[in-house]
């Protein structure tokens, strides 16, 4: 229950330590790439004995891990109080998105590094991999919350229950985006983005006909297997 | 004008190393990843000499042009008679997408790799990349083919303008949805595909009511503009 100031300086300096070596595994990943950066490495640059290194994180994998769920966990923090401001759900939809682009801002110079990384069959640092797992999960809950919290404009319960999945994806696809987008503060991605939430204001009411819910929800249903 | 026998033999003795090379190289970039592989490593596997290989490909960049270039060409000869069958847009749409995955199928043990190298910055085999225009005008062309030659189902003229872009677009993320798809045959993105189709034919009437196509429009050329 009670720390002590020894404690403290512990968790602090240990806290310290993680940070700089994920701000050099960083650094690393986009001066050589992800598979030409090891472990031994990142803890010689960053002035960290090896044993060091390697008890805060076994594994580069590891270290990503962390990277992802701290930038979920701020996305969360950022989005939580945006989402508290308003019922409408396009308008819910878009606060998820924009926090969730503002947290990835720093990262852009080091995004094209790790989204090959992440797609590659050697790394297991794929946004839909078990272990990035906790971090994926922040992220559906956030639009899982925007959905079930909307007052204006929701859905019927089938389509609510399927469109966080959808949505979650479309995240993923927004970054891939976003990595490769070199307008001035990526104003590309933010008008891709401006245009399919105006474009799901007007046919989300039409994905409540019978005509088209049916579809809408088997494509909504696929759309979410693919990120699993 | 004409041949003499020795050239046709010269010809078809250069054909077979560069098909050689090519499987060579597939084999490496799969075994040993993209970035592993060397022009070198590839003409000693291969039984060819490094000079012989650098006059058939100067670089690991040219291969890989090639061999998409090769699958684009194939492309086009597998859908072109499908497009003769049916004047219906939507059934013309799906005959691009249904022949170009069954023209990628002998490539997916390689996919991943692909994928990964394709979005790395240390490489030029993006398929956005200007070193890939080529391959990509031959898709792009078969999907304004198939949007100008419907008679049913067909477009105002913006919308006939800006779609073959989008879907291009489409073909690249079904492609990497593909890439990552395990199921036997890759049912899967059948099933997806399939089902993008059926929403497709629901949606794309809807998209001619005014109310929707200014908005629909504008996608279609921020979409069509992230595939430049």
């Amino acid at each position: 229950m009670f720390s002590s100031d020894a404690d403290a300086s512990r968790t602090s300096k240990s806290a310290r330590t993680r940070a700089l070596l994920r701000d050099t595994a960083l650094r690393s990943f986009r001066e050589r790439g992800y598979d030409a950066t090891t472990m031994r490495g990142i803890a010689s640059e960053a002035g960290v004995s090896v044993g060091n290194a390697y008890y805060h994180f076994a594994t580069k994998n590891d270290l990503v891990q962390e990277l992802y769920l701290d930038v979920q966990e701020r996305h969360r923090e950022a989005a939580t109080p945006v989402l508290g401001d308003t019922d409408d759900l396009v308008e819910r939809i878009g606060a998820v998105y924009r926090t969730g682009l503002a947290e990835l801002a720093p990262y852009h110079p080091y995004a094209p590094e790790f989204v090959s990384a992440a797609l590659s069959p050697r790394s297991e640092i794929s946004p839909l991999s078990d272990a990035s797992s906790p971090a994926r999960e922040i992220t559906t809950a956030l639009f899982a919350h925007a959905v079930t919290g909307a007052r204006r404009g929701g859905l019927p319960d089938d389509l609510a229950a399927a469109l966080p999945g959808a949505l979650f994806l479309g995240h993923l696809l927004l970054a891939l985006f976003w990595a490769y987008d070199t307008s001035p503060q990526q104003e590309r991605t933010a008008r891709l983005l401006d245009r399919g939430l105006a474009l799901l204001r007007v046919t989300l009411p039409l994905a409540r006909l019978p005509l088209a819910r049916g579809v809408v929800r088997e494509l909504l249903d696929l759309i979410a297997e693919a990120g699993r």
